[in-house]
């Protein structure tokens, strides 16, 4: 009888055991790498860090590092980041009439600044991350470092860690490009529309000199191009004259990845004429970047603003998730 | 004990009675309306009919008729039946430069008669069918007479029962328009390569008048995108000049279906010019039908050709499936 007695008590314990484990899995784990985002095959999460804003796990893939903020793949040392980066950053840099001034807002990965730093005329570059250990890793993180070239040790790059719009609200200078990439807000992260919102595009413009432009990251187009003519019809309420064009990953991910240059002055596609060294932007896919689909608008009339006080791009994503 | 036994044969004879109805369903219903092609929701039967060359099953849906044959939705009654006929025939009847005489290969239906008898310069339209039950649905079938406008009664229209390839081998006549609309050859359709090999396009080619076109229908562009170069490679082997376009239907079916015009002058879209009315071909639609996404062909290097002998068109499809 106290055999049976003490082998119950085995079996609860092990079974409280494994469940410990779970629920450690599920909260702790979880909240740093979500189950939809795990890289395929084996990996390593080489550290957690519960930033200021954010929880951030850098994640070894493939001889690749992954950098996850809240569960979600934020960028990475990848082929995907190459051609994310090249295509937010050329297009508007080779538009603007000048460039010698540039800002990244939400950049601290560095890799963006690394582009940026192709154009020899460009004399000063400013990046801005709400996120000082994302900063510090750009600066820092050896493999990181190896990929975004140095960048954000590079003498003509200066940091600071504030929110992108509480910078531009504080600072009058005046920018030839500005870049925001930043991510989408979300029900869960509605401040972000902040960084969206008509308010914060019409500032935005302010803050450019003549011939300026900005160059806006605009999340997957193939999933949500409602999110994406949002963006459009704030820019253009705020005053710009905007291209949009998209970068499509359709074989390699099923997505299709949306951009805008936002201009204070009239542009088309013959004003792009990238001058730098690249590796994806050939003829070919410029043509076909300036060509968005007649799927993705057909079906899109109403031309919805998002200002401070509403949740539009919010609930796009939302119903997207 | 003898109600036991009662029973036992009563369970018997009804798991038998059970298995005959489903073995009726696997070989009978499914030769005829394939599993993953059942319409979504309630569907009717109609008819089931052994032709000479197919399974043919008419299914009603939704107040709509859809055509089977050997198991898969060959037409029907549908607004994709609209887009899709169209798009193939008002690009290559447009550019043609006389369009007297208009030869209509594979066409049973009578849907794309119509589409041609729109032209008012048009004088007479040979609809060429190898399945003469497809020919009389054409003409007789009430829905599809509705449909079709009663296109194949049609005082310019006549009917041919027979092989397109053999109708143009034998017959020397000149035509200023072809169309070509069959189904994808597969392993199990290997002798449809020959209405898609070098040796049938180089004879379609001195089958049509100067300044003469074909237009070809080239399958589900998204799904097998080296099918759909194959068939451009063979006709310019032919000695065609070829404009690719395409029809998008990603939001509605996931589906981008590709076309080819061949024609016997180079030709661009800008000798596009469709002048009847239509419900599809919009200027917003008729620019995006013209340009084929990178993604499509970025990955496509190889120029293979399709003859008599080999089988790579049909082996793509059934990569595909």
């Amino acid at each position: 009888m106290m055999e049976l007695l003490w082998m119950a008590v085995g079996v609860a314990a092990t079974l409280i055991v494994a469940g410990l484990i779970r629920l450690y899995f599920r909260f702790e784990v979880r909240a740093y790498v979500a189950e939809d985002e795990e890289p395929e095959g084996k990996y390593r999460i080489l550290r957690k860090v519960q930033t200021p804003t954010q929880r951030v796990a850098l994640v070894e893939h493939e001889d690749q590092l992954l950098v996850y903020a809240n569960g979600y793949v934020m960028f990475g040392t990848t082929e995907d980041e190459d051609m994310y980066g090249e295509a937010l950053i050329h297009v508007p840099v080779s538009v603007a009439q000048k460039r010698e001034r540039v800002l990244l807002i939400g950049a601290g990965g560095g890799i963006t600044a690394r582009e940026v730093l192709r154009y020899p005329d460009v004399k000063e570059i400013t990046v801005i991350d709400i996120d000082p250990v994302m900063i510090e890793f750009g600066k820092t993180l050896e493999p990181l470092v190896k990929f975004n070239q140095g960048s954000l040790n590079h003498p003509k790059v200066r940091t600071v860690v504030e929110d992108g719009r509480s910078f531009l609200e504080k600072n009058e200078e005046k920018w030839d490009v500005i870049i925001l990439d930043v991510p989408e807000p979300t029900m869960e992260s509605l401040g972000l529309s902040r960084l969206y919102s008509w308010e914060f595009y019409s500032l935005l413009r302010e803050r450019l000199n003549p011939g300026g432009v900005a160059g806006i990251a605009g999340s997957v187009l193939s999933n949500t191009p409602e999110y994406f003519w949002t963006i459009q019809a704030t820019l253009k309420a705020a005053g710009f004259s905007v291209l949009p064009y998209h970068f499509d990953v359709l074989v390699e991910h099923d997505e299709d990845w949306g951009y805008c240059v936002a201009a204070t002055r009239p542009i088309s596609p013959a004003d792009v004429n990238i001058q730098v060294p690249n590796r994806y932007l050939n003829r070919d896919r410029l043509k076909d970047m300036f060509h968005i689909r007649y799927g993705y608008w057909k079906y899109w009339e109403e031309d919805e603003i998002q200002t401070d006080r509403n949740r539009v791009l919010a609930y796009y994503q939302n119903e997207d998730m």
